[in-house]
C-alpha cells in the first residue's frame, strides 16, 4: 500500500458550455500538467461541468409551478418555479423549513434542492437559468472514462461529485453522485485486526472519502477548479456504482 | 491557491501504549520522512493512538452493567458491560436496533457505540479491554500541536479523527472529533460567484473533508497508518473547534 497520495487540479479548464466535448477539454488540460495520466489514476469531476456539458439547464421563466410547488413555496419561502424543477427531479420531500427543502432525488440520494443550482449558471439565452444534476451520473462517468481510456490506452476511474449537507453536522462535504471504474464502498468486514479480533462492520464509503478529498482542492464557485486528478489511491480500482452508496430506505433510521 | 495537495503517511510508528509520549513518537517518525515539517502543514491523527497514549482503556471484566445497559442489551444484542461504558460516554441514546446503538456522545456528536472500540485494543493486563475516545480531543490536539511547534519553531494544525457512519449513505467516512489551529468550517457565504450572484449558503465542513482525505491513507486496523501529514491545503489555517462542526439540536431536522 503506497504511503502517499497526491491531488492536483487540472489547470486552465475553460468555462464549460452545453454541447462541449468535455473529455477533449479534460485531455487538453491534462496535456498542460507536469504529470501524465497513468493506470490507476482517479479523475474527479464537479457535477456542474458534467451537467453543463450535457445541457441540463432549465429556464425558470418557462416553468409553470403546479399546486405542490405553490404550497411548498409558502413553507420554504423559495421561488415556486424553482420548486417545480426540484419536484421534477425528486421522488419524495423529506424535510422543509423556511429557506430549506430536503428531498430524495430520483437517483436515490437525499440532498437539498435536488442538487438544482442557481449559482454560476449562464444559460444559452437571456432568462433565469438553473442547472440540474446529470441525468445518469454513473453513465456520464462511464462515457467520460471510456473517451479518456480510448485516447490514452490506460485504465482509470472517473468520479462525479457534488457538495451535500449532512444530518447532525455543520457544513457541506463532497460526496460521490456517480462513478465508473471505482469501488463505491470497500468492505473490510471479516479482516482480522492487529490482535486477531475480527472486524465486524468496517464498510468504508471509499467514493465519498475521495469525493471529500477532491472537494478540498475544488474550492468554491469563484475559484473554479472543477476537475482533480488523484494519484496514489491505496486500493485496487474496480467497478462500483452510486447505488452501492445508498442505504435502502427500510434500513435507514434517519428519514 | 495552490493547485496540488499531498498526503503522506508517517512511517514506522510503533504501537502506542498508555503513557507514551505521542509527540516524541510523531517527531521520530517525521524525521524518517523525505520531507520536513513546515509552516501550514496539517497533521491528522487517528483517535485510537491519541486515546491509547492517554490511557483511555477500560477493562470490561471490571464493569457492572446497570439497569439501562441491561435493557439495551436486550434491544441491541450487545454485551451489557460494553453498553454500560457506552452509556457513560453518552448524553442520549438516539436509535437502537439489533447489533446497533447510535448515541449522542457527551462531546456533542452523534455516532455508533459512542466511539468505544473493541478492536486492536491490548490492555495493560489480561482482561477484555475497550478503548474510549480522548476525553477532550480539542485539548489533546492543542497539546500535541504545542509540543510539535515548540520542537520545530513552526505553525501547524493538528486534527484528531474517527470513522463515523452516516444517515442515508452506506459506509463510514473519516470525520474530525478534535482540532487545534484549524478552521473547522469555512464560511463562504456572501462571496459572489463567477457571474456575480451571491452564494447564499456555502459553509464547507473543511475539517471533515480533511478528515475524510486522511482516512483514505490510514486504511483499516490491519494496515496501521494512524498519522498522516498533509501539505498544500489551499486555505489559510486558523482557530476552530469541534463545536463549530456540530449542528445544535434545535436546528437539526434528523434526530
Amino acid at each position: 500500500m503506497p504511503a502517499a497520495m497526491n491531488l492536483m487540479a487540472l489547470p486552465d479548464l475553460p468555462l464549460v458550455k452545453p454541447g462541449d466535448d468535455l473529455p477533449a477539454l479534460l485531455l487538453q488540460s491534462i496535456n498542460r500538467m507536469p504529470v501524465v495520466l497513468e493506470n490507476g489514476d482517479i479523475l474527479v469531476l464537479a457535477q456542474k461541468i458534467v451537467s453543463k456539458a450535457e445541457g441540463r439547464l432549465v429556464n425558470l421563466d418557462e416553468i409553470e409551478p403546479g399546486e405542490q410547488a405553490l404550497a411548498l413555496a409558502e413553507e420554504t419561502e423559495k421561488d415556486p418555479r424553482l420548486l417545480e424543477v426540484i419536484l421534477g427531479e425528486s421522488t419524495d420531500v423529506i424535510r422543509t423549513r423556511p429557506g430549506l427543502i430536503i428531498v430524495e432525488h430520483h437517483l436515490g440520494f437525499i440532498c437539498a434542492n435536488a442538487g438544482v443550482d442557481h449559482s454560476n449558471v449562464e444559460g444559452p439565452s437571456s432568462g433565469d437559468w438553473v442547472l440540474m444534476l446529470p441525468e445518469n451520473p454513473d453513465a456520464s462517468a462511464a462515457r467520460i472514462r471510456k473517451a479518456l481510456e480510448d485516447a490514452r490506452g490506460i485504465h482509470i476511474a472517473v468520479l462525479i461529485i457534488d457538495s451535500h449537507g449532512r444530518a447532525w453536522r455543520n457544513g457541506t462535504v463532497g460526496v460521490a453522485i456517480g462513478m465508473s471504474g471505482f469501488p463505491a464502498v470497500l468492505d473490510l468486514r471479516g479482516h482480522p485486526d492487529l490482535f486477531g479480533d475480527i472486524l465486524r462492520a468496517t464498510v468504508v464509503g471509499a467514493a465519498d472519502e475521495v469525493a471529500a478529498a477532491a472537494s478540498i482542492l475544488m474550492g468554491q464557485a469563484d475559484e473554479g477548479r472543477p476537475a482533480i486528478l488523484i494519484k496514489g489511491w491505496p486500493y485496487k480500482l474496480g467497478e462500483g456504482s452510486l447505488q452501492d452508496l445508498l442505504r435502502p430506505e427500510e434500513k435507514d433510521l434517519f428519514r
